[in-house]
């Protein structure tokens, strides 16, 4: 089979060396093409490649279909689009297009059904946009997705973010260190707006924003990796605890079945112990090679009365980010609707 | 006015020091005896007096009346009730008797009237011992206490509590350096059962425990002092936003009517900025200088429909443990329930 | 007595912080002018004054005569010869003017005599520049200057660097948590180039550098504040050990004798524990409260041979920036080189 | 062939667990017994077998031939004796035998011709100890090896080192974090013993100390893992920089010619960036995958006059203990010394 030429934008950042990281050797798709911004394009190779500045016409030179977007949100916006006007396939870290009615905000494990809007692109473009949301909703939506049928009603969310969120320059040190930042620009809205979006109903024409009300607080931690988020979770009627512990255990979906390259055997791990999930033991969670850090560890399960609490852990750079991005992509190939994939 | 001879138990740990230090030129109480266990005892001379070994007849034989008890609860137990066995007013940090119905568990600004227990104590013994909170709870009843009036019926509390908390030697940084541990033994059922017995009511022979339901979340953080806290706070109406932000403005309670030497001016300090408390930069909140680490600082307070949430900061050395303790003795000081103080 | 007028340039920075501070209070200056960069100038008012973008002609109107600069190395090289050529009297925490032969590089506890240097600039302009070492030079040098009497012919320093040293988001939070960087950009040529300047002698028309050979090995590790150095000091001939203990601990020069508010009543902290100095204990060193953070901590002294170790710390954004100036304008001050100091 | 029982004494700390890491699939060793103090032991499996309470009996008992030691000092010094009465192999990382005349201290790369020790051992008994050196001396007689042929006759070390070192609860989150401990008991004549053994001659009877003088000067940085160390050596004469390079880089001992299988294919990894090595990034240098965390990185080398100076990087946990003893064994294991070796 031949394998599907992709472009990595943003490749110089943390998102983008991830994305590097994860294409090598990857089984249906190779690197063609990687950019940066002018800054700094031009001054090293990353994986025998060198580096580009980002354009639109140099992407589209370069053969590249498939194409992983780790820019910033100002310039993912307009040049996102344009690569989807030269029939491009865009799967993209950025914030820009996560909202769009149109455009697939994508967690296989949550809501594969979801990428059926990317017909609604595909009338209007020779190609189209796939989003991957927020870092701590894609550990968020994974670790509601089997509470759903329980009816849960609100989840109020409190997070420890780790440094690595903000890029690689965004935290400085003089700031975090020893200590807590309970405020992260932006975070919260997305929190909400994205994760009524991943659990909405695919009405066949557009998607049904889910009616779960959300109450992030949002807190960046001395931590190099690893979002961890304390959950508690409302429903309008008292679960059946073993049942709720099960739903998380037994949780696998069609991304598993579909044995997509970067989708861990287990997507949530429940861990048993006192005093998990931590960032520096779980961060890198998940089975096999190729998934490692795509597993959301979820611990200290609670369930009282109409509520439930937790904690959960996800990987921001890997599941929340570039890794989350490449697994959407692999999904679409599955689905036969990438080039190489057979459409 | 003579000062009452006062003795610190356990005074070579952080929370030991804490009592010295505030201490210190107080101008209702002197230092006349420093204790601490056998392994520390005949070391050092802290603040020119010799540190002991810890014993009863020791503390007796020293002429102090009043006990500041910073011993481990273990020990706590037995030694602080031998002490009000002879006389003695105990004021501990130990969580031994916190939840004895005798005992109060005491704020000044939150609950005075529980103060009014030690006579069941007194019908009993020649002395008393009044307790203070766990350091979360030292913080978190503060913060609820002007909420009071609006109704709550839960509050979901997720911790970010510094090392610190765990004693000198508590926390190796092996395990805390970059990471986050979830979980803090006993912790959680220590801010269920305090934080309900100190919002109780006095029914004029007992505490009635309040019916706020509580489910706090602690975790342990890479911050040296200072525990911050993300509250979610439900009520049964939607609150008037509006009154709510004046009621922490506006809270003024007795301890600072009665002027109380480690008193803050304002407990609460209602913080407007985007990103505030931080453990860094408001750890050491209060006015005057005496009061300095007595101040709950509480920031970001959001208000939507019946729920309200909000980031508090509470120094756990401080206000959540030796301040909290010396306040109480100079509550009871001022209600002349200690012999220095007119009983 | 009136106080003289002064500005403080890139007054929003840590160093320029340091130096609002500084003056708050101060007997012989007084605040009249703070600037910053145009992206911070306008936002907000330090000590009651506006902050102003920073300009010559801004400064001068001002009615400030002493200025005290904060300002970055490539904007400050021309704009303190212009504000020299103004008639005022810069004293600069930039490295610009340091190696210029005509500046005097000044710690007033090590080279007063290097004042006189300032006579070279009034005979070409109406005012002068006066400049301070680097902040590792700042301890440095002090550390050294007590040993001079014995014939040190090398000294072997390697750093461990506070993240402060590189302003407020000079160093990523990203890189330096859980680690250290053996790098800091130009550091290790300002040490060797400003120690034997500092250390050379006054001619009468000019400084000759020291012979004294430097070999600096600079790291960044994860603390806030304070620079601490392990040193090793080769003699020519075995030094006495008791000459040279006692040469720390007696060193008492002239900026004590001259009672200069800012001067630490004893310049060097010669500790005996096993364990000091540390940076969070002992940055702050300095009585009384005025020169808290200009004393130097010297700790475990080692003597053996023709060699001598030791660790010392500095505090680098006080002793080693804006408390250094403001103590060589005192110095000059006192020597009535300045207008209202009666020159 | 058959593999060696072997037993790993001390399981349950960060170097224990280090162990039975390198030995899991060993081609030499396979494990047959682990121990751990009477508190731990009983409490888990590790690598599925039990872990019982460290007897002499009781590893004389599981069969095993060859022992791997992480005890502490004061329990291994009898201990390892009585095993090697028994007939026992022991390759130990305490600090207790490393000093005695007949007890080799080797690194394979450094002094295998060391090993011969063992004999005079042999004599007297039916087992041996031979023992590796301090985590600090691991990595620095490794640097130290390829410059002896110029004739080094100082080295000046300034060490920045993990916790880890002081094992899983040796180092008090509250007394390092943001902070550096300039002091760390006994390290500093620990490298002083350490080095000149392993850097003297086999003289056929014993081993000359080398009379290279070392002077050292440790601080506990809050980095979990690897030590770096700031080294200036002085030598008689100026040696030739591009020789000195070439030293380092062509280093390639009889270790590696016999391919052990812990052996790192380039023990010495010499870096040219600017800013390396960093414990972040290159504490598990070392190919191929078995010789992780076994080499050691030097960078940063600069070269005047009479001295040159590097900062070097050692794992502590692996090049420093575990790993160490494991790659002495292996050179045993070859050099026929050990029962299933053919000896």
């Amino acid at each position: 089979m031949k394998k599907i030429k992709t472009a990595v934008l943003g490749c110089s950042g943390l998102v983008g060396r991830q994305f590097v990281r994860l294409l090598a050797g990857h089984p249906f798709f190779t690197l063609s093409c990687l950019t940066a911004s002018a800054r700094s394009a031009g001054k090293e190779t990353i994986a025998g490649l060198p580096v580009r500045e980002t354009t639109v016409a140099g992407v589209v030179q370069s053969g590249a279909r498939v194409v992983f977007s780790a820019l910033p949100a100002g310039i993912a916006a307009g040049l996102e689009a344009e690569l989807r006007g030269q029939g491009l396939f865009v799967f993209s870290n950025a914030s820009s297009h996560r909202l769009d009615p149109r455009v697939p905000l994508l967690i296989p494990e949550v809501n594969p059904e979801h990428l059926a809007l990317v017909q609604r692109q595909l009338r209007e473009y020779p190609g189209f946009i796939v989003a991957n949301p927020n870092c701590v909703v894609a550990g968020l939506a994974m670790a509601l997705r089997p509470l759903m049928g329980f009816g849960p009603t609100a989840a109020i969310v409190t997070t420890y973010q780790a440094v690595s969120g903000g890029g690689r320059r965004g935290v400085a040190s003089w700031d975090i260190l020893g200590n807590v930042i309970p405020f992260i620009a932006d975070e919260e809205e997305k929190i909400v707006l994205e994760t009524v979006k991943i659990l909405g109903a695919w009405t066949g024409a557009g998607i049904q924003a889910h009616g779960l009300e959300l109450y992030p607080s949002c807190s960046r931690v001395p931590v190099r990796e690893g979002h961890l988020q304390s959950v508690s979770v409302e429903f309008g009627q008292p679960p059946d605890s073993e049942a709720l512990a099960h739903a998380f255990a037994a949780f696998s979906p069609e991304a598993q079945r579909l044995a997509l390259p970067t989708a861990p055997l287990r997507p949530i791990l429940l861990r048993g112990e006192d005093d998990r999930p931590q960032p520096l033991l779980d961060v890198m969670a998940g089975e096999p090679e190729r998934a490692r850090g795509m597993a959301v560890s979820v611990g200290r399960l609670r369930i009282r009365g109409r509520r439930c609490a937790f904690f959960l852990l996800v990987n921001n750079t890997v599941r929340g980010a570039a890794g989350g991005s490449v697994l959407n992509a692999e999904l679409a190939f599955r689905k036969k609707l990438l080039p190489g994939g057979g459409r």
